[in-house]
């Protein structure tokens, strides 16, 4: 606990086409990019523990800032010794604004320039979220990566609306920015992000990350993509957007995806992802595998002796038969979470690990089409 | 897989007043006793994976005949290679006949002297449960140590139908143990207990005993207790039943019990305990310790930094805090079954261990008066 406190800082390490391969330090560790972020809402990636997590090779989760806040509550973590401590997580944490989840959890949402009220869908009790507000219980919680305050409107929508919401954005960052420097976030060597807004507007996506730039941040987010539109549209988005962002900063793309939206926004020069698909899709049956997606739930999987997948270093994958984990899914037992959340983060922590070598080696192109044939491939004709 | 395959037997390797040391062997391992079998339902013991409970000094753990042969089938368990391999357990697997949990889950029961008729809980199929089809599937199972089918009455109850319930008891041992033979069981060094009734009536308590003796078996169960009675009336039944027991074989008092109960029974001269209270209760928020139970849904732990017992040697009571699994709890977090349940099952092992090492060295009453007074110091003392 008495060495140095690094601080943020990336590293651009190599490129192949607009393929990333970085690195990440923070006050708890390194960071390798491209990276995939487990999600850990409430302070837990769902149905694992956080050495399996860490061992997965993720070296950073997400701590959802709404979530926290109303449970058990920013001051309490504090005291507790922040969110590393409290949830046995000793290495680098990310945390959102809280912005999204109020947008798509919480109850009498009253948004305006200030920030947005509203009720917790908890207990119904009363919160102000303000851009600082946000920023001070993400300094609260210890987040080593912090993401300003912003609106995130879900597509489609009126170029007006999204041209407001962009703009609201902008302003949110910068009274984040000066809350973040009140906080002396630089000096403990946090990392605030702007998040770019814009919807699907391309000029707008270029106006946003132009103002963000001026602020500036130790990173950018790629916001308000993943939220209903096509992915044809979002990978247009990104191709707009990632040229004009910082070549030396992080890009993060929030909320994204499948394992195909992985590949494809890698390609197109992003660094960072969170999603809950593969935690979300493990307690509902689903496995992600090298040949495509699995559903237990289905019958042909009765008597289906194999494992998910022999060849992965998983455990999960490696060891227990189809007929077990359907029988586990069908009779609701919670390893049945336990084992598909463990097999889907080490699916998905693998494709990262690949996609790094493959930009190192310069060969993105050729991971790329070959992990796309196992997925066409698919799991059935594996037998 | 070559080597020889051990037969059923049992040693005893010490006694230290009525509390007894042994060894059971299997094909599948040796148990130490006394031994507590965690207890795994549906083919997991809910919400660990297989080798925590090993780690945790678990030998053998309990499968549910009635469960198991509602989902996925005995029979389809067989083709898959039997319950070790589907359940990635290959220690000792203890089953029980499915009785019990017929008279207490199914629908419309109907027992007479062939068996007993019901329809599942989870689909209304209609299945006919006689003491042959029940050595037939934990045959099919592959179970170590089988139960026959019995009937077991809640207390208190009317003398006469004890008397009833333990002389069909008795007509089922002979016709389970028939069966036993027929599908070369001790050919397979496993082995089948006989079951001992006769509710809170000692003279029933013994002819039960005397009956089951002159069939005989690899070892005896003492089942009907528990089943609603005070503590003081199963133990006075234990006071009874076990002197006349065989002394060279294993005494299995089933479904029993809370840590007392462990302890009670075991200077009572019992081998082997089976309950679902550790994991259970790991569900609900409680947590047992050696300074007792702990109701982590209570707010009194909200802001308590301490860890469950940081002389544990298992993670999930040294590490974790009370304030993080209260938080856990609160809100519905599988990590906290995963992290109680864990901290429970470590519990007990250890007592059992314990237990196991105060027998050796012929300090059973040392053990026991120091375990007591750790329960009655209480939790909240310790702070």
């Amino acid at each position: 606990m008495a060495a140095e406190t690094k601080a943020f800082s990336f590293e651009l390490l190599n490129t192949d086409g607009m393929a990333r391969r970085g690195r990440i330090t923070t006050p708890h560790g390194t960071v390798e990019t491209p990276a995939f972020m487990p999600v850990g809402t409430q302070g837990t990636v769902k149905a694992m523990y956080p050495g399996q997590v860490r061992d997965l090779g993720a070296e950073v989760v997400l701590g959802n800032t709404y979530h926290l806040m109303l449970r058990p509550g920013a001051e309490r973590v504090a005291r507790l010794g922040g969110l590393h401590t409290f949830m046995n997580w000793p290495h680098t944490i990310l945390t959102d604004s809280g912005g999204f989840q109020v947008m798509s959890l919480a109850q009498l949402r009253k948004l305006d320039e200030e920030g947005v009220r509203f009720q917790s869908h908890v207990d119904g009790q009363k919160y102000h979220l303000t851009p600082e507000r946000s920023v001070e219980i993400q300094g609260l919680l210890g987040s080593d990566i912090q993401m300003q305050l912003d609106e995130c409107i879900k597509l489609p929508a009126e170029p007006d609306d999204v041209k407001r919401a962009m703009e609201l954005s902008v302003r949110w960052a910068e009274r984040s920015r000066r809350q973040f420097e009140d906080m002396n976030g630089p000096a403990k060597g946090q990392g605030l992000y702007g998040i770019v807004q814009g919807g699907d507007v391309p000029d707008l996506r270029l106006k946003s990350v132009e103002a963000l730039l001026q602020i500036p941040f130790e990173g950018y987010s790629v916001g308000g993509l993943a939220v209903g539109e096509p992915q044809e549209v979002m990978l247009k988005m990104l191709e707009v957007t990632t040229p004009a962002m910082a070549a030396d900063k992080p890009r993060y793309l929030m909320g994204v995806g499948t394992p195909d939206d992985l590949l494809e926004s890698v390609k197109r020069g992003i660094d960072q992802f969170d999603c809950v698909m593969p935690t979300r899709a493990g307690r509902h049956g689903l496995a992600y595998t090298r040949f495509g997606k699995v559903n237990l739930k289905n019958a042909r999987h009765a008597e289906d002796p194999r494992p998910l997948d022999a060849q992965s270093a998983c455990e999960a994958a490696n060891t227990y038969s189809r007929a077990y984990l359907h029988h586990l899914v069908r009779t609701g037992e919670a390893l049945a979470s336990m084992l598909l959340t463990w097999n889907n983060l080490a699916y998905y922590q693998t494709l990262m690990a690949g996609m790094r070598a493959a930009i190192e080696n310069g060969s993105f192109e050729d991971f790329y089409q070959e992990t796309k044939a196992n997925w066409a491939r698919g799991d059935i004709a594996a037998l």
